[in-house]
């Protein structure tokens, strides 16, 4: 099933995509999934990022292949970083390049929503804790990180976290391919089969440092090949089985005019 | 002015504290402070964290006295770091330390609280932007932060963000001393006139990187002599113009029994 947020009629709205029609829930889909007996069509709302994280958790080096193409030794546990909830970006809407950054990257990712409250949940349990599955990009001004060697800031910009477009809950994390396109051409491939941490080791590994609410974020690590855009790009992450989350770059001087 | 927020009938107000009385506020402190007549004494609420926020942002070295007791050069730009909600923890309230972190640091900080939403502010206009000053401890699990290089794991574990006890709106953030008090030894002591990021410096830099709303925290940096606590510590946090911000440390299995 695909669950979508969705501006319709000037108020945010969960709902189910099927057929190209979004039946609308009657409350947020983290208990139970009721959708309204009418349906609209897809091109009537406007599609927004199908979460309301309270935390947007992501993982450094996650992928056996990317490792090996950086010459680094598999990591013991994950290493962990946080995105504000500023940066999400919805489905088709821009990414915006900051004054002063000089080289910007893509990084593919399969991320996920947390269904429940999760506090110390064993690996064995996680799954129970998931409301489904959805793509990230997570962005980054490759030069700011490294100047600062942490890597907040560089990940942290306003539109740095493309999400969506929907989360789908039938979905089998353990066998999927993730794909990022520039402007058409494959720029990033590998399986999740490569993944150094699974999803429910991934989902109990964060909930024994913190808590986790409904509608949080944990995005699960880039493959390798990534690589810089430069304003006008169109970028695309492709999770197969999910679906193809679609931005486009623009410069903040742009952008800003846009907005006059 | 001292602006608190506490849980009183069951609700969490705002209000603003004087002479022991807390005067409730008829609506949160942001655009306007409208305190109702009638007072309640302190003694029969219970404070809470003095703000909400969608974000916590702090710093890395940002005293001049601690890079040269670390024997660091001074950083060209301020690193910042994120904490998740999770963390915050009241005055008064347990710093739980988490089974398998070794070593616990306390951090003695002078944090801000965002008045009104702000991106790309300048150093000059963010004096504006701020509602008032509070206590901050920069909770660390030392081992953790070691291990994994990025800083994020090893401070955001729940209840590793003490804020409080309230927010001084009537306070200078560029003469102020912070003081860091271990079972009533003092551990950390330091002028703000060693900050190497100024105040209005840190809201202008970190609103270049990211929207702030009302509520949203941003720490300053902590002063040289950061150390360990253990299970049932007494840690004190004083910023001097603003308050005593005082918790205790308990272990994660004890903090489990007394919940049971």
């Amino acid at each position: 099933m695909r669950l979508v947020r969705c501006k319709y009629n000037s108020a945010i709205r969960w709902g189910v995509l099927k057929d190209s029609r979004v039946a609308l829930l009657k409350e947020p889909p983290f208990e139970r999934i009721i959708p309204s007996k009418k349906s609209i069509s897809l091109s009537r709302v406007k599609l927004t990022v199908p979460a309301e994280p309270t935390k947007i958790v992501l993982v450094g080096l996650n992928y056996r292949d990317h490792a090996a193409e950086l010459n680094m030794p598999l990591p013991i546990d994950p290493v962990i970083f946080l995105k504000p909830p500023t940066a999400l970006l919805a489905h088709g809407q821009k990414i915006v390049l900051p004054g002063g950054v000089d080289r910007l990257d893509y990084e593919a990712e399969l991320a996920l929503v947390i269904r429940k409250e999760a506090k110390n949940v064993s690996a064995e349990d996680a799954l129970k804790y998931i409301l489904g599955y959805t793509c990230l990009n997570d962005v980054t001004a490759r030069d700011v990180q490294k100047k600062d060697g942490q890597w907040t800031r560089a990940k942290s910009f306003d539109t740095f976290c493309p999400v969506g477009p929907w989360v789908e809950t039938d979905f089998d994390p353990g066998k999927s391919t993730v794909i990022c396109r520039l402007n058409g051409a494959v720029r990033q491939r590998s399986q999740t089969t490569n993944l150094i941490f699974s999803v429910p080791y991934l989902v109990s590994f964060v909930s024994r440092v913190m808590r986790l609410f409904p509608g949080d974020i944990i995005s699960t690590g880039t493959p390798p090949g990534v690589g810089a855009m430069k304003p006008g790009d169109h970028v695309e992450v492709e999770v197969c089985g999910i679906g193809v989350l679609k931005n486009s770059v623009v410069s903040e001087n742009k952008a800003k005019r846009s907005h006059r």
